[in-house]
């Protein structure tokens, strides 16, 4: 299959952050093939074209830390402390979750991921053989973690399952899915356990998604219990020592910092769930000036409350600014890199995707430009960053498939699935 | 005319905050006349049907802080300290403007409003004259002011401006339009001239429209200058004695808040475009438990970088959980509040716009709830606040015209538009 966008404007986010004007992009089954005139191509050959007039090529945004069967709970409990929200509201009704409300959750989620311009995410939850069901339906790529939660000695069955997981499905669907091990944070996981988990990750050579320093608490506590940050505490573990995605990292210090750049850890920042819950502001500036690759995520619908990463950008770029005191804190260009290549860089995918360059995986957004409220464009990373909303996504492409275009869903039945999840939450949040 | 909105669920906003499930709405000319059961409606005598199925209505967005003409420079100057960008960017770019220029900036701000969901503008610029003529075309409703920065002696031939705008306009197209008056700032009026605008302005019985508190910089001035905060001056100077729409109060403290308080002065929270410039946070949810009935508005497209009331109610409500460490701070409800009736009561407005209520204009906005990011709604108000964005809304109806219907403009011909602002803007920024 070859595919031609012609005649569109290309943000390729390489490292020379290269930008083309009408010019066109060619796909080869899942590879990106050729970027620039369309001089010498045959297009004889081609077997799909889509037309890039008025439009803007991106590559596919990356969601760094998602929950997808939360969506479950969407506007669900909102306006709450954090104590109550989880204890009232998201545990009971997390503990009447079935396989089958994971399902429909997770294919409501990527029909929104998609239609706002994500291609990849990087998830932990519980019933993954449901996620992967959906993701195997939807086309899209991601790296998939079961959360452990250490709830007593019987919890080691978790890990087991996280293994049985990696053996099954890492690298599989055509390499659309990796899976990771997900030791959900310090203070659900003791240091004993989180070792067990650590084993079975550096045996098998897979990356871990954690949760660290989210609220002014968790920080306290460690420093009660281990006299140490979340992160410090991580770090003379050895955990670090394994590639780790951080998600988080909002009340870290200069030491931290330190740490996590000596360690090459990967932090995802997550402006609109941070702000909702009144977790913090992270440093996120701070540390994109120390070097590290920050990268975006959206944390579950039942915290943010959507799964859109241009929202996010818009988050991360604006109010980080007011935070700092500091108009120049977070430019657009450091916004969309943190949804792009730094997303690539945690997922360590940053060969394959991140970014629109010949031999790379052809994950690719394609937006309408043609709107009020993006013109007149005089630069158009602070148009991406400061004016796109995710809804300006018109067609989604994940390894050489299209999975949306010109808005409507290729590979997702949309109407059932809104549905079903509606029937499912219903009963489960007010029969079960 | 009688318009019915059938079958639609509709999210009132009057005081009681009534909420109907599946209902109807009546519109006579351009009054509201029924909400609910449409047992008793004579259907025969409708002259036009609007289907409300899966759709919400809501009262029209009020936008009280704007400067439509700076839509010309969206996305021209970001990424920079405030200083720069008003000299070197923005100052030099206004001083070309010509009044075709605004015109067409006008016609595109508004077609970007109406596409989001906003009814009722409040704005700041100069040749008025040309928004007006892009208000009769677009049908919008808009409380208008003529920007006055005194420069030198001669600057009085603004404030007779302002006056002939008011005894040209006010109150015309069918009461759509409102004038204003508008002293830009305390640190651009000084005191003896800010006098002869509240005289000119006590004398018609007209309201006013100025920027006060908005950054660290001009508070800390106005106590050198006057050895007291800008709301004091105000206060002392007796402006508050008249009714007063005062732009941004991020920088404010208790004694401020007391006087806000007691003069019943209207301040317009702009989230994006105080985190954007890194002006701070203005302690919104501090005023709204005082009872404030704090507005909410974009400020202009240089600085924000859209038009877009959705996005300033996601950014006032999740943002200042964060900043006041209180998820309770800012709730879903008083967000939209802020956005509707309290943006009504600014304006003076509140017996005819800001709620859906029999007897109000037929302001109305209908949005399209059949999105997966809107899905499930446990929470309608929720919903709106966290998860709905601008692009859901679908038909727009002021003073009881369809301005738009299923993302179709009525009344402005958008390509033409769209084309005129970018060859002004290319001229204005590269030629002129
Ligand atoms: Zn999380
Ligand atoms: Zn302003």
């Amino acid at each position: 299959m070859k595919i031609l966008i012609k005649n569109v404007d290309i943000v390729t986010m390489n490292e020379q952050n290269q930008f083309y004007e009408r010019s066109n992009i060619v796909i080869e089954d899942n590879i990106i093939t050729h970027i620039g005139d369309i001089g010498d191509i045959n297009k004889n050959k081609v077997d799909y074209e889509i037309d890039g007039s008025n439009k803007l090529a991106m590559p596919g945004l990356i969601n760094c830390h998602t929950h997808l069967g939360m969506s479950l709970f969407r506007n669900y409990a909102d306006d709450m402390i954090l104590s109550e929200w989880l204890t009232k509201k998201i545990w009971p009704a997390e503990a009447k979750l079935i396989a089958e409300d994971i399902y429909w959750a997770s294919l409501l989620s990527m029909s929104e991921m998609i239609a706002s311009g994500t291609t990849t995410f990087c998830d932990m939850y519980f019933f993954m053989d449901q996620v992967i069901k959906a993701l195997d339906i939807s086309g899209m790529r991601a790296s998939l973690a079961r959360g452990i939660v250490e709830e007593d000695s019987n919890s080691i069955y978790k890990i087991e399952e996280n293994e049985k997981l990696f053996n099954e499905y890492n690298d599989s669907l055509n390499g659309r899915i990796k899976i990771m091990f997900g030791p959900h944070a310090p203070y659900t996981c003791s240091p004993e356990f989180l070792l067990k988990i650590m084993d079975s990750a550096s045996k098998l050579n897979a990356s871990l998604h954690i949760h660290l320093s989210e609220t002014r608490n968790e920080v306290e506590e460690s420093f009660r219990k281990y006299n140490k940050s979340p992160i410090k505490h991580m770090y003379d573990l050895g955990l670090f020592d394994l590639h780790t995605v951080a998600a988080h990292c909002v009340h870290i210090d200069e030491e931290d910092i330190k740490l996590i750049k000596e360690k090459n850890v990967h932090p995802v920042n997550n402006p609109s769930s941070n702000f909702k819950l009144a977790s913090g502001f992270s440093p996120v500036n701070r540390m994109l000036k120390e070097g590290i690759k920050v990268a975006l995520g959206t944390d579950g619908a039942a915290s943010n409350n959507n799964l859109n990463m241009f929202k996010e950008i818009s988050m991360a770029s604006i109010v980080n600014k007011a935070v700092d005191n500091d108009p120049m804190s977070v430019t657009a260009l450091e916004a969309l890199n943190m949804a792009t290549i730094n997303g690539a860089y945690a997922l360590g995918l940053e060969k394959e995707i991140g970014s629109l360059e010949i031999g790379k995986k052809a994950d690719i957004i394609i937006l309408d430009m043609d709107k009020p409220h993006l013109c007149p464009r005089n630069n158009v990373y602070s148009t991406l960053a400061y004016s796109a909303y995710g809804s300006d996504v018109d067609t989604v492409i994940v390894d050489g498939n299209i999975l949306m275009e010109r808005k409507e869903f290729k590979t997702i039945d949309i109407e059932k699935v809104k549905y079903m999840v509606k029937v499912n939450s219903m009963d489960l949040l007010n029969n079960r």
